[in-house]
């Protein structure tokens, strides 16, 4: 039972949620699995900050956030430097053996055609991976290339190929690629890629209040937001229920 | 003991500090009261986080803050969305199950007299809680719609009612309100509030180090701050005990 | 051995990196030294904040720091104050018993001639302590007086006095002296002091990625950074090694 059940009513708070772990200890791990681990959909061990820890440490992360039933992935930038290593099947055994149910795909540092993208993805669903595949450059530069259709065409294409999850790449901050765009272009392009790829599959990063909040008010609260650090999993609930100014009085209450 | 208390005099740290839990763990916050615990006089649940919680470990977490010394309440929203709930006397029994010792009332989104307020706040002295009156509005529209003489008003008949503090709202990172308007402005109408309600009284939303120094300088090491992130109390201390460079040599050792 | 050593080869990590400690609990020291020791190569209690903490838990944390292998100091601004008491003999007496092996010299906020900063130099280094000395001023008024070669001047002296690094003073933000200088100035001063001083020698006080990002491009992956936050550590050695998007590619692999 949550703390003022009895006093205060509150909507359902759904929707996927990606928390960023880029080196947290077990022990805090451990603690805040008890206190927000219902709030969280998934982790990812941020782009290559797995890859500096030792083995049995990031083993025992892994088996906590999958004992509490979340997805558990490293960043696309470990995968991406893997395969340009020519060792992606490597990479996928050593994923197994340190006990990762899923996985991130992404072509954001290295050039990669839609069709070998699908690929690995038919590669790593095969061997028992939950797939999260990113869309978006890195480089602002490359990504500026990309237009909404480009976009929605290849996520579609990844979805077939078995990915639960496509992410619009906006970096750590959020803020690259069609997130950092002024407000205006940067709904139109989100509202095409929502209504191109569906609500349930898409997921954007966004680890600031401020985003979040356009996000939970455009596309309701059960939108899919990722990147968000340990510290805003509980925040971001609040937002989504009700619970937080921005959102007090725009979400509906359950059944009313 | 402190250390290097044999070596290096500093003058009394003095002003409350209200710490900003928005989801600590409860290992978190034991370990952290330790080093911390004398440098905070009040804690607040942000706005509806409790909500989200499990109540054994909020109940916890308030018995910890309790035990050191300090008071605790909810944000001020929770309160708000039971009272639009028309559950208020609800909210009340259900802070004394949990534990909590204090509560912030505050009209920051819901529309509220001053009398109504007032009632309120009797309500709770009534029942033994320590009451945190907040003034002012989350919506900065609303807000700019108050005079500083208006804020002042109604600080003093919260006061008068039986308010412990009055908060300036500023919302979580302290910019909104007259927190947020340009500096000449600012110190202004901030001293209009301290000056009509008592330095003793008055407490200030400022997480960040530039909006403490300001205030500290201005108003002296003894002003009450609120909000502040866990991380930062005992920065804050340290400015208030002239142990950081903003301060160094602007504040006067005890007795000399 | 590392997680995804067998999949993912990188160059070996090097560079000096200072943590910036302001008010740990000791538990999460613990805890962090197993996930990131390694990768932190001293350990700055920030300003004043260890004057505030009681002296067993300092020396408790200091215990930990020296047991794995790192240098750890109370920051500059505290001997400032001592040393502006007339009590620098007894700051090293206190250094001692609450086992710190290292100190930091500045004289960030009081006018210090370099042969007395020398002295303070030669006198910790007798008493066996490591030194960081670090050179700039607090105010940025007082620091635009200083001109590169007489920063490189100064920063010289410190190390033929004794001292093991040097740091060029920019403030827990890393924004203020040259570090804080537009881009083109910012690179031609620091170059200056690179040139003057040696990248072994020298320290920059970065504590935000695009900050560190630009160190580690312009002067390679083993430059000294200061000021790192905990949770920063793990991110800045990916950094250095080439395992996140900004550096990835561009850092050599071991002997290859």
């Amino acid at each position: 039972m949550k703390a003022f059940e009895k006093s205060v009513k509150i909507p359902k708070v759904d929707g996927a949620t990606v928390m960023l772990d880029k080196g947290l200890t077990p022990e805090f791990v451990e603690s805040f699995l008890k206190v927000a681990g219902e709030y969280v959909t998934a982790v990812k061990l941020g782009w290559g900050t797995a890859r500096l820890i030792d083995k049995e440490i990031v083993a025992r992360k892994v088996e906590m956030y999958v004992d509490a039933g979340l997805d558990v992935f490293p960043g696309g930038t470990l995968a991406e430097i893997a395969i340009a290593q020519g060792n992606f099947e490597g990479y996928l055994n050593e994923l197994d053996e340190l006990g990762f149910n899923a996985i991130e795909i992404s072509d954001g540092m290295i050039p990669m055609s839609i069709e070998k993208k699908c690929e690995l993805i038919e590669r790593a669903c095969e061997q028992g991976f939950t797939v999260y595949a990113e869309e978006g450059k890195k480089r602002d530069e490359e990504y500026s290339v990309l237009s909404p259709s480009d976009i929605v065409g290849r996520m579609n294409k990844c979805v077939e190929a078995g990915a639960e999850y496509v992410i619009v790449e906006a970096r750590e901050s959020g803020k690259h690629g069609p997130m950092g765009a002024e407000k205006r272009e940067r709904v139109r392009v989100l509202s095409e890629i929502v209504k191109g790829v569906g609500i349930q599959r898409v997921m954007f990063e966004a680890p600031e209040k401020e985003q979040q909040f356009e996000l939970i008010v455009k596309f309701g609260p059960e939108v899919n937001i990722a990147n968000v650090p340990p510290e805003e999993v509980i925040p971001l609930a609040t937002l989504r229920a009700g619970l937080r100014a921005e959102t007090m009085g725009r979400v509906a209450l359950d059944g009313e």
